[in-house]
């Protein structure tokens, strides 16, 4: 079977994208975990560039590492300098690694226009430094900038650029698409000229900013390059780079070339959530692959189809790449979508109960108020409890009141009051926190742990918050997501309301209602 | 010039997507502003489906289009019923639409094992229902759904299907990659064999799942196909279908085809994030063309390439797809994206005066805690004119009471009092509100609009949270967003807190104060 080298710039080029900062600590941690996904080149940034990034590289020398390389990035030596007298091309060599990764210009206009120097010098400055590093052992790849709009402007003196970096000892020649503006056609074409004419690795890297970094890519190896440059997510400059979590499942369940082992393969899902959290971006629920709604059915035609036999709307099975099928609960969606966790409570009721229906009813009511069961399935079970006469209340609150003051008192501005009835029982309990709702969970929890013990071992691990309608400024409604767990279970519940702590508070409560329901039925 | 007709599908295919509900209002609005830009053909659904479709199809046709024809959308008919018995079929006539699109099996699989019928049976339902509506003098669309899974699978079946599309009357063939699995190779092979087969418009309807629908449908174009079926911002199922936002300009600039006339392709980025306002999502920053991202400039030395010459590091020029060049303002900035706005407040400052080293070193340590100056430059211009003393306050805070109360009264659960000094006057106002921040805004205004009364010009036209640390629940650090405008003008401003009341009060303060600073300098 052929190999593709899987070479991920997530640490690099990924961390050009808004709103990314990777800590030292965030950087080895993705490493970690990129390790474990199989990915063989890790580019990780110039220990010159800054402080953090020679932390980094002393660092991730002690991790013990099972498929990765890990590559310094830096550029050709500075115009009119020896490479002796250029910082950052030394400074590449205190990253310590076996391998660097050497970025020069093959477009002609950039060398004139940019650079503001001669042709003649470009090439020098390839040669003297790549020469340099193959000198000192390390293992190079040539990363020629701009390499398509450079071929098609001048095609002698791109393709110079390459013969310079191979006859320099370049280990491979990596065709960037800069500007993220190539077509596919065209990078085939001049991908597969590439690899006619030298004999070593061809690499492509592509940006996205025509929305074909994949099928760019993809293309390039079915030319013949052999190294497929990318970050996880697509993260990236401006539209981002080609994205890997696509990348790497193309090549490996449709081209049928190994990538990355193929038992890791269903680690992909994971480990793209990872990163996302790591860079703390929203995960994009819609990325092929690994996005949540990747394999999520909602038309009701579909659905069904899709319960007869997979293949008819999937165009491969999710639980290869780690993901999952979901049926989303909404408006359009058919009955069958909906039935699955309506069985979850009462086995015995079918599509074409009575139930159904007033329970699809109810449940557009609540879209329409601004709810969305997608994601939130424990509120929707408890929505069908009631409806099903199968929900019990475990205490009625009399009343709330949250106070917060500025300026606050030690980070502690918030106050909470919470007055509820268990079985004929008052109850009055009040919390601190450093926010409104940090007190309200906190009250009410001291509330009830008294009459519910096993409260104590529910935490919330997640809490979001959306505004529905921004216009509406500081009047719009708000939905709330509230993750919790209990360690053994994960569930979400949501809140809608015009005010965040009412909202917030409808959330908090079905959570802890639906843990007790839980306990309860496993207990009985 | 080749002509594309842009065929899009945003209010049948695009309300597939999770998250997407049209109300009849919603949809109007969408196809007023497709025929501004130029659309061909907007596909809108079914009457029959349901009631809204009804109502919507009854008032578009009061509406004055330029450039669009309106379709409705349905399947072959019934397996074993004749097409006038089938109620969808005749429920499509009510839509009084001149054209029609017809979606019917061309996959072998799906024909014998999700309808369950015969292959000819199909081939029946295909040639009755379209001679049915070509009779009726409709235009027809027949959109073969599966059609590259059903050539792979079985090429005989699958051209029948068009053949007989094609001699019912079919005025165009669609091709479907209903799955979204297939290559950009495999497109432009199989679809140019159909253009060279049949003698009448192919058309091309790609879904993203393996992350290449616009490059499959650029290369099927390329095959030629002159209708491309499409969504707005790509929305749709699963992966969402192919991005019209993306192949409109990829086709009208880079293929050099019309696809729209040449004059709209400005009003391209507008009507983009008009449908994601409309659709309540959250419009993708990262989009090709159309993104805030997409021409956004990090890296200190793309930044400063890009001031040279746009061409280095830009595809094409923002401009002529309604877009505009950004330098994102972040720790990895180089000093000249951060010195467009200190010039804003001082023109004499330059990238190398210490005042600039200053400015952003106060501004990594604010991003340190949450802050994110991308989006938010009315706020880092206030950090900027602290730090060059150009700063003047308007108003102490002494302090802020909020009470929310549960039960509430009338839906107004919540109450402030904020106590400020203004020229060594103390005022103290308070004020109610549908949740704490309504209330805050209310209070700090009616205490302010006596020594300010220029504040009553100025409204919050946007509100957003977003939880930095969501893991850390409850107790995690948000970031608030608030638009403002005074009718002239429109700014946003950042807060960040562990309380969201917190948070949105400091973005309040510096909304207010932006405003005061304004109006100063103007009439000074």
């Amino acid at each position: 079977m052929k190999n593709i080298v899987a070479y991920d710039s997530t640490l690099r080029d990924g961390a050009q994208a808004q709103g990314i900062s990777f800590t030292v600590e965030d950087k080895l941690k993705i490493v970690s975990r990129l390790d474990r996904l199989g990915i063989k080149y890790i580019e990780a940034g110039n220990p010159g560039s800054n402080p953090k990034d020679l932390e980094f590289f002393e660092r991730v020398q002690k991790l013990k590492l099972n498929n990765a390389k890990i590559i310094a990035f830096g550029s050709t030596r500075k115009v009119n300098l020896s490479v002796q007298e250029d910082a950052n091309v030394k400074s590449l060599l205190t990253a310590g690694t076996s391998a660097v990764t050497i970025f020069g210009k093959s477009w002609d206009f950039h060398v004139t226009d940019i650079l503001k120097t001669s042709l003649d010098e470009n090439i020098s400055m390839i040669y003297d430094t790549i020469s340099f590093f193959k000198a000192k052992g390390k293992e190079v790849v040539f990363d020629a900038e701009h390499f398509f709009d450079g071929y098609k402007a001048n095609p002698e003196y791109a393709m110079k650029t390459l013969e310079t970096a191979f006859n320099a000892g370049a280990d491979s020649l990596c065709l960037c698409d800069t500007n993220g503006g190539a077509f596919p056609q065209e990078i085939f074409d001049i991908t597969s000229l590439v690899v006619g004419t030298f004999k070593c690795q061809i690499g492509i890297h592509c940006h996205n900013d025509n929305g074909m970094a994949v099928a760019n890519s993809i293309m390039a190896i079915q030319a013949g390059a052999v190294q497929v440059q990318g970050t996880m997510n697509g993260y990236g400059e401006r539209c981002g780079n080609a994205n890997l979590c696509t990348i790497i499942p193309n090549v490996q369940l449709k081209l049928e070339y190994e990538c990355i082992p193929r038992e890791n393969v269903s680690f992909l899902t994971q480990t793209a959530r990872y990163v996302s959290e790591i860079a703390n971006i929203i995960h994009d629920e819609r990325a092929p692959y690994v996005g949540r709604f990747a394999f999520a059915h909602k038309a009701g035609m579909h659905a069904d189809a899709v319960n007869k036999n997979s293949i008819a709307y999937e165009h491969i099975e999710p639980e290869i790449v780690g993901n999952e099928r979901t049926f989303l609960m909404s408006e359009v969606a058919g009955r069958s979508a909906v039935l699955h966790i309506i069985n979850q409570v009462d086995e015995s009721i079918t599509k074409d109960s009575p139930e159904t229906k007033q329970i699809l009813e109810k449940m557009k009511e609540l879209e329409h108020e601004g709810y969305q069961y997608e994601g939130a399935e424990s509120s929707f079970e408890l929505v069908i409890r009631k409806l099903l006469g199968k929900y019990q209340s475990f205490f009625d609150l009399r009343e709330f009141k949250v106070i917060v003051n500025e300026p606050s008192v030690d980070d502690v501005n918030s106050s909470a009051m919470v007055k509820i009835k268990v079985d004929g029982e008052d109850e009055i309990s009040a919390a601190d926190g450093d926010g409104p709702v940090n007190a309200l969970d906190g009250a009410i929890r001291r509330a009830l742990e008294r009459f519910y013990p096993n409260l104590s071992e529910m935490k919330l691990t997640d809490y979001k918050v959306r505004v529905l309608d921004s216009r509406s400024a500081t009047a719009a409604k708000v939905r709330v997501l509230i993750e919790s767990t209990d360690g053994s279970e994960v569930w979400t519940t949501i809140g809608v309301s015009t005010d965040i702590i009412d909202a917030s508070w409808k959330a908090l409560v079905d959570s802890i209602e639906y843990k007790l329901i839980k306990d309860k039925e496993n207990n009985s």
